[in-house]
């Protein structure tokens, strides 16, 4: 076998790259159990008819058969694309073994094949967050959700230097509420359309809304004015209310969305702006909508997004009303560690290399390293008794920061200092015990 | 859609399963960290001329391609059916960024296409460690493997139950020696019949090594005496000497095992056997052999396989051998978990439930749950400000031990016990903390 090329779209970490996600993944994982939610982990596969049954994303499926499948067997399996599809069908697989509202965290790799890009990635790891109700779901919910992602992404940027996130959010039932107060029939046309601003820019919206959509131009300009409100606070409600335009949809979409953030100016002051501009292109979002941009990497979009949806799944019995967030991991991840942003202190785990004097006596050795395991530190016994320079460059190069000696010496090479120690009692400095994320000067 | 049927050979678990699994990938973990083993993961993809390769396998080799790739193109991707043939990839692709010798574990889902049935999936999670060198890779390393492996397998007994596993172990170069020394020219015919003895019996592999491999039924009979001995200790030594074969080979063979024996002895005593009959199918393992069966599930099959490979990888100027084990992460919890001899001492991660006197003090709740969170302890707020007899069975419901009442007292709801509290300083028991594993009683 040549020596292998990389395989676009599929990113994969060096040792050093995979230690700063383990640490990012671990903290995500420890943020969300305080919040009461809950792992589950589905399979990789889904039938391609529930893939493929959102018209907009099926082109991106990757099907799934047996090599050796009997010809003219229908494919019927495909790769997940994102985390919600499974998690629809796993709420009405085992909704008999779950408590509603089921809270769930869900950290897993799903894949699409799309063009990869910066951000964009046919194989990537996703960590959502979704609250589920049995046929009702509190609309505190909203308002809590990007709390506990926000308190998610606050802890990556305070404790690895991940720079810091801003998420915008609407509300559905405010955009359509405003748009049949404007006596518009089809308000998901005029969503589609302004959905547009940030690419097109405002007077081609307005023209599409004039033309295609039938607006007069004194609405279309109320729809971009609506638009341009972002606040960071709950002063939106004023400037939406002096558009003059009434309907009790409205009404309900700004108190919602008030309440989610002024929870949210509370919780995580200067990280949530509501933005009424934000759309959001999957259809089945039905309240409060979310995205997330990180600084200085805006262009590569999103990094967290999801929604409230009033009917997730639904059995034909029972309807399932959810409001979920997604974190994608990878999109954050692959440049910040790609670019050298975020860098781990070593990339092995180890934090004393145990030397060998001669290999007669490495059991001595294993014998040391095992009563350091058992004090919770990370050993390697040195897989050659070469001589000691040797052993320390091994070292070295791996950023394994002591050795062992069996004098009962310990260097930190380092510093070069060298003392007595006990393999019953000796103890590293806290910082060195595992790898840790370093943050670059590069990091904001 | 109606509610989904199981997919048969994809096994998921109901949230307190997933804590099961959680809490032994992280004991995994920890282990093979503690021994210096790092972290990597591969994309779920490899080039389907690499997986169909080893012709054994090709069949259940899942092929995956784009639901919209042009028509005529060739399929290029299939699904990883084991982590050995993605990790000689990346050693060969990344080679590089790596320190040599390179101790690496990898915990991921791989998928095969076979029947489903107890112990074996179509999805299924594994837990591999191996060391590779770059040119050689010294033998003691294939003492330290099964060391670890076990280690790792001896903390899920003693920390939660899992029924305790019994390694057995055997040589290559000892079977190869043994037969070359009988005269034998193809040693892997004699190994591949040798193969089935718990399938067919000693007289049928007797009558297959006479009829089809040519030998003598007295050197049959020798190949059997060889494959019978099973000892805890290097007593094996002896017995095989007794059989009157000669080979340098066997000689190398038999030290190398003893080597591992000796060490096991000591650093896991009573766990590991060296099993003279012991092959393992794949035809690249190139001296010392493992597998490993879990009490009282044999039938099941090995739990933890793997050996020595003298080239697992070459890019046609470096060859990297190495040894591996793999733990069935699926095999051992799958069944475990489902016949309920491992269980969760609750289903959610919550600790506290902090109840809500009336949905205008929610804010309060909130507060109290931050200041608990802060200090480690998983909160959830009540959904419904509900009665307080109502907000405590949504929590007994659950599992959740705590119930916060803003009055300033907590109430476990096991033993019903309402005590003062403040939450800066409150804490739980250490048991309560987190969801831990329970073993039953059928547990061994």
């Amino acid at each position: 076998m040549a020596r292998p090329k990389p395989l676009s779209g599929f990113p994969e970490f060096a040792p050093a790259g995979r230690i700063i996600e383990q640490r990012v993944l671990a903290s995500l994982t420890e943020t969300f159990e305080l919040h009461g939610f809950g792992s589950i982990e589905t399979r990789a596969v889904e039938p391609l008819s529930e893939l493929t049954r959102k018209g907009e994303i099926d082109k991106e499926v990757f099907v799934v058969r047996r090599l050796h499948a009997e010809a003219g067997v229908a494919d019927e399996l495909g790769l997940h694309f994102d985390l919600t599809v499974p998690f629809a069908r796993y709420v009405l697989e085992h909704a008999g073994q779950l408590n509603f509202p089921f809270r769930r965290y869900q950290i897993q790799k799903a894949w699409r094949g799309e063009r990869p890009q910066e951000g964009r990635y046919r194989e990537f790891t996703q960590a959502d967050i979704d609250i589920v109700g049995s046929e009702t779901l509190a609309a505190h919910h909203d308002a809590e959700l990007p709390l506990v992602t926000l308190a998610a992404l606050e802890r990556l940027h305070v404790d690895f230097g991940v720079p810091p996130a801003t998420m915008s959010v609407n509300n559905r039932q405010l955009s359509e509420g405003f748009y049949r107060g404007l006596g518009v029939s089809d308000h998901l046309a005029v969503l589609q359309r302004v959905d547009k601003l940030d690419k097109i820019g405002p007077d081609a919206v307005a023209t599409l809304l004039v033309d295609e959509v039938g607006l007069s131009r004194a609405d279309a300009t109320k729809c971009l004015q609506l638009a341009g409100i972002r606040t960071a606070d709950a002063s939106f409600v004023d400037q939406v209310n002096a558009l003059g335009v009434e309907h009790p949809l409205l009404t309900t979409g700004l108190e919602l969305l008030a309440e989610v953030v002024d929870a949210a100016a509370a919780a995580v002051p200067g990280r949530l702006v509501a933005d009424l501009k934000i759309a959001r292109g999957l259809d089945y979002y039905t309240g409060t909508v979310y995205e997330t941009t990180m600084a200085g990497y805006e262009s590569m979009g999103s990094i967290s997004s999801g929604g409230r949806y009033d009917s997730l799944a639904s059995d034909g019995r029972t309807t399932y009303p959810g409001v979920g967030l997604s974190i994608g991991v990878s999109r954050i991840l692959v440049p910040l560690i790609g670019k050298g942003v975020l860098t781990a202190s070593r990339s092995v785990p180890t934090c004393v290399l145990v030397a060998v004097d001669a290999e007669e006596t490495r059991g001595d050795a294993m014998a040391t390293a095992a009563q350091l395991r058992a004090r919770g530190i990370a050993c390697e016994v040195a897989p050659k008794a070469d001589k000691f320079g040797k052993q320390i460059r091994y070292a070295d190069r791996r950023g394994i920061p002591f050795v062992w000696f069996s004098s009962g010496e310990v260097k930190d090479i380092r510093s070069g200092e060298q003392v007595a120690a006990d393999a019953d009692t000796w103890l590293p400095p806290a910082g060195d015990l595992k790898p840790t994320v370093v943050r670059s000067s590069l990091a904001q």
